[in-house]
């Protein structure tokens, strides 16, 4: 028989974020079904936001010819403060969130067992446990988008500390006197080398009277930039924008020098949308500049290499919670 | 019956730094019955050294007026990467030591079971058994001294990674481009706020002709330099040297709101010389900076404090660390 045959086994893993929604559709043996995507819409406010949360879980499990009696459960990575016992999303500024009971209202829209967690520590489990079987004992996951987040795990599970809120990486400083994050701190790695730092500073150099390829292909919309936009331009021999990419690379390259000081893990993956369309320029400078940085003993069997995972990575690790879970009830 | 009658109970704790070599002896209650100081002599080599911290134990059992066959166990806090399993010190550039056997060196020497941990982590343990019970979850310990150093509490136990090297909290870079660290890195913690950092930064300023009171307390001889003559010239009103202590402590506030952020402890405690001797000028700053670039969230219920075991610190750990390790066998 095949594994779509039995009843009540599929997972439902969703990524929620502030400008879309994915929920996908696995097997037990975590094989991707089938996904849906739509959009966020956070300025309709909270209760809209959970319909089309549960409406995103309905029509994945609908695409993959599925019945939501058919879903042991759903698994969903939140953006923000989560706390996982409660079920409750405590601050999500993308979504202008705070203290949102998620578990139990998805749960009485859905009839089913609802899981959440941060959005970074659920893809850092999904890498953990789908890309290497649940081994390392000690893992970091960094993910470079918009923003920069990261996940711990730390003796084989995910750690969240005192509050649920371990692992804000991109919020640690290294540059005392350095640009303002929208944290309101100055110098965190995210306002260093997150998509928004690089765009900043090339849209501060064009100000300026800097010449780049991303000229012709944007137009006047920087604001639409993109990092393939990125990749397209240094690709074409923008030296300009290539420099650029190669300075946030460095200051990830610190930054997990930072953390491998601090947690001695034994592989750090990285991930996100700049790493994803920027992996050849980066991945080479972020390792070299890292194990320049980390301190002797440190790097003994160290790894530090990119998630093949993509844009999955969210809801295969939002399925990992659920089927880990489950195991556990 | 007094408790120091009994046989085989009572337990060593050594402290070994670069400079000195601290024993104490203390009851089973981890009362410290009375200590021994000798200067480690690191140039003489390897084996007078482990034969300077064996003489260390027994000179501080017969200062108690107890023998050797009274002692349980000893515990040893060593500076560098130090693996416990193996009772072995991979690396201690103060001691220039390289993969030292100390466990097996001094057992051979002491005839009684000895137990070994890195100093920082040894201090950690101390305070988090001795001063809190054991009863923090997470926590994180930083010295402020020669160098910066710390240790991690996760889950009520020592965190030491995957190679035993984590914790190195004084390697954080912090300023892309500041100050060499000895690490041969830029911009760490330990080059911005250490003892010597600060030590040099009074020592560039007067060679440019800045005047302090420390010419007064000192003469010439910059170079013996304490923390108590810093507290002494800001007590006597030097605006300079404060003004350098002050932003001392900034930089380890923005440190402690760095790990606060990424572990979300409950318990930042701070120890080591500097912190002894200058609480009253740093302490406030400490917090108020810590709190300012800590993430919303993370510091609800977080307590940022310093130690009161000074420098018995170590030599307590290294006894809790003995008395842990004795229970589990």
């Amino acid at each position: 028989m095949p594994e779509t045959s039995n009843k009540s086994e599929f997972i439902v893993g969703v990524d929620l974020g502030g400008t879309k929604i994915l929920a996908g559709v696995f097997a037990p043996s975590l094989k991707l079904l089938g996904k849906v995507k739509l959009s966020t819409k956070v300025e309709r406010g909270v209760d809209a936001v959970l319909d089309r949360v549960a409406r995103s879980v309905r029509e994945a499990v609908d695409e993959c010819d599925l019945d939501m009696n058919q879903c042991r459960g759903i698994g969903i990575g939140a953006p923000g403060a989560v706390d996982f016992e409660a079920g409750r999303v405590i601050f999500a500024p993308n979504l202008e969130w705070r203290d949102v009971l998620m578990k139990k209202e998805l749960e009485k829209r859905l009839d089913a067992p609802v899981f959440l967690e941060n959005d970074c520590n659920v893809c850092t489990l999904g890498v953990h446990e789908h890309e290497f079987g649940g081994k390392p004992r000690h893992m970091i996951g960094i993910f470079v988008g918009t923003g920069i987040g990261g996940g711990i795990i730390l003796d084989g599970k995910l750690f969240s500390g005192a509050n649920h809120t371990a692992g804000e990486i991109g919020h640690m400083v290294m540059q005392l006197d350095g640009d303002k994050c929208r944290c309101g701190n100055k110098g965190c790695l995210e306002a260093l080398a997150s998509r928004t730092a690089i765009f900043n500073r090339i849209q501060a150099a064009v100000k300026d009277g800097q010449k780049t390829l991303l000229s012709q292909i944007l137009g006047d919309k920087f604001d639409n930039m993109k990092s393939g936009d990125l990749r397209k331009a240094i690709r074409r021999g923008d030296k300009f924008v290539e420099k650029v990419v190669e300075q946030a690379a460095e200051y990830i390259g610190i930054g997990v020098g930072n953390l491998v000081n601090l947690f001695n893990p034994e592989i750090v993956v990285l991930g996100g949308g700049v790493i994803d369309a920027l992996e050849d320029e980066m991945l080479k400078i972020i390792i070299k500049t890292a194990r320049e940085y980390a301190m002797p003993g440190a790097t003994e069997g160290l790894e530090i290499i990119t998630t093949h995972l993509g844009n999955d990575a969210g809801i295969t690790g939002a399925a990992v919670l659920v089927k880990q879970q489950l195991k556990q009830s």
